[in-house]
């Protein structure tokens, strides 16, 4: 299972969680990775832990004042992006144009949505993989395998009628490892996470209980 | 096939080429229908003509200042609109929820997109149709089926791998009959086309010649 | 005092509303207007009401699917536009366009703003009038007169120092005639207003309630 | 003067540029400073080189992937930021926002617009500085201050009139020392420029030659 840590611009230490990351991912079979802002791509990178970016615009080089370009966050240590996050939806046209900006950078790339049907749709711009997030549970600390394992269930089904080799993840309210557990038994291969580390006072403790079960 | 006048906001008289719409509709197999700006919807609707809607938001009736609510644009007389025009390009998850808002006031949905990966990503939140219109062809005179005849095939390859039930359609450049019959030999079931009727001297007999060799 | 019913996309019936606040207006000093959603804008115009759009976009006619062209709402009978609604917020740049296209379709312009400093901002795009309404109390049935006579003054003094002909309306939670005339106290030309009329049960008596101490 | 040299998305390197900026900052009067992309922040005010942030948005720390916050760039070791850029327009409220983001995080702002207008609406929400920035200039190589003298000063005069604490810079074209003396002469108190050194083949050069009639 591929776990992503999403630190958002949260108030939290992104090289000490990062740093969590990385030891606790030379313990366990689990694909561990974190993202965190721009900004602390260089010193998070620096830790050793797998990074990601946390968005990309869907640009090249030149006059784009502001933006995001994918070879900038790879140039910076990332390896991976999310794009389209609930919390930074993107027009159709530049989901497209990202996951071509980032494949250009050789970044891997997590387009996240909201149901099956959008997951659909995100899987047939061949991204490596997408993340079904349903936005009424993201922090609720109920996990979606739990409050709505249908869903999860469908964007599986959803995204292999579109494309087969796209990997599907999910994430919203996923803080303990019956989670992630949870989320393997319902066809996915990973899950995005946030607060359930970020916020956590022993992020290493916090990493540990999630990857305990797999 | 069905050929769909979109009026943009030319300076054209709308009553007068909804007037040529129906006119030309009563002596062809082909469909017509014409989309005039919402505030434009009443007046082409009294013509008789089968109106489309530019665009409905993803909203439900409430507090959207300045927003085109899918049930206004019904009752207003339209059957149909266009939703992601590539000048009103939107994002995924809103048109999401544009489809989700046509639908519920039985509006039938035209969802465009450039290129055949973003045909299969809009096939697959399953509106009625998908118009694939390469945005450096609009307007240009040169059509589509034959500036790039393989875009188009692609797009309806995309749209039946995802869902075989959304019918494709193709824009861009498309002004005389030979083009329309060119799309459909490309597997599309019509075409959206607009400065070659909107800004037509005689836009009744520009229609004649669109749907004179079907 | 001026007062604008915005309509939003409230399932009312607009033609009604807009023959209340045409038979009402005749019976007051104060000038009282309507602004429904663009689809509804001629048949609203037909009442006799004074019309205004909800919004119009910073663009001439052209290649602009799914837009809202101030020629095409004065056209369809409105003689002003709402524009930069809490529910429609758009760029500065835009702003400064929809404004010019609006007095190139002889459109009079309210821009809407949140607090003091935005209203100074707006003022300095030269409007007709700029309107404060605190997001935070739309909808409340507190008026913002009472809840936060402060932000309205300061608004009138901002607005003043950038563009002394720029007026001053205020909305928010207005819905009684003391309302309107505390509203006047405080330094404005006029409110706006919504549910309070267009989800009454007597958008009659609502509005003579309205401009009774006037 | 003030000389800030905006890396935009160029494929330039940056902390190549930054040593150039910081070692011709020791040898002038003028202060030069540069901005880089979000990513690079760091790396380049490791040189030393006063750094400036190309955007923020208008965020607290939360649930905000994918965006900018002040608290980050300020972190990164910028010591100011460019809002509303021509390339990265916001909207009105949201300047407001990144301004109050940015105050918060002791950076110092520059808010961009594109006409005398605009400059007025931005001084209003009392930024440290407002740029003038012409956009169909952006990149030509004929200095604003050259081709449209006007436009700078009455940008000046309307910056003067909404809030005279506003310093005016001016860009677009910005390419010799003569430039900047005309950009001071025109009434600015410095100038944004891009391209003139981010792409020069000897950045240190290029700064000399803008640095040395100063």
């Amino acid at each position: 299972m591929f776990v992503l840590v999403n630190l958002k611009t949260y108030p939290c230490d992104p090289v000490a969680i990062a740093e969590a990351v990385s030891d606790v991912n030379e313990r366990t079979d689990a694909r561990l990775a974190v993202a965190p802002q721009a900004a602390h791509l260089e010193r998070v990178a620096e830790t050793g832990a797998e990074t990601w970016g946390q968005h990309v615009d869907p640009i090249e080089h030149g006059s784009n004042t502001g933006h995001t370009l994918a070879e900038s966050v790879a140039d910076a240590g990332a390896v991976g992006t999310l794009i389209n996050h609930s919390e930074r939806r993107e027009k159709l046209a530049d989901i497209d144009g990202a996951i071509r900006a980032a494949d250009r950078a050789d970044l891997e790339t997590v387009v996240c949505a909201n149901n099956p049907a959008q997951i659909g749709a995100a899987a047939a711009l061949e991204p490596d993989a997408v993340a079904v997030e349903p936005p009424e549970l993201i922090g609720t600390g109920t996990p979606v395998s739990q409050a709505d394992p249908d869903i999860v269930e469908d964007a599986v089904a959803a995204a292999e009628t579109v494309a087969d080799d796209v990997s599907v993840l999910c994430g919203a309210g996923i803080s303990t490892g019956d989670d992630v557990v949870a989320a393997g038994e319902l066809g996915t291969e990973g899950v995005l996470l946030a607060s359930g580390v970020a916020k956590a006072d022993d992020p290493t403790a916090a990493l540990e209980d999630l990857v305990a079960p797999l």
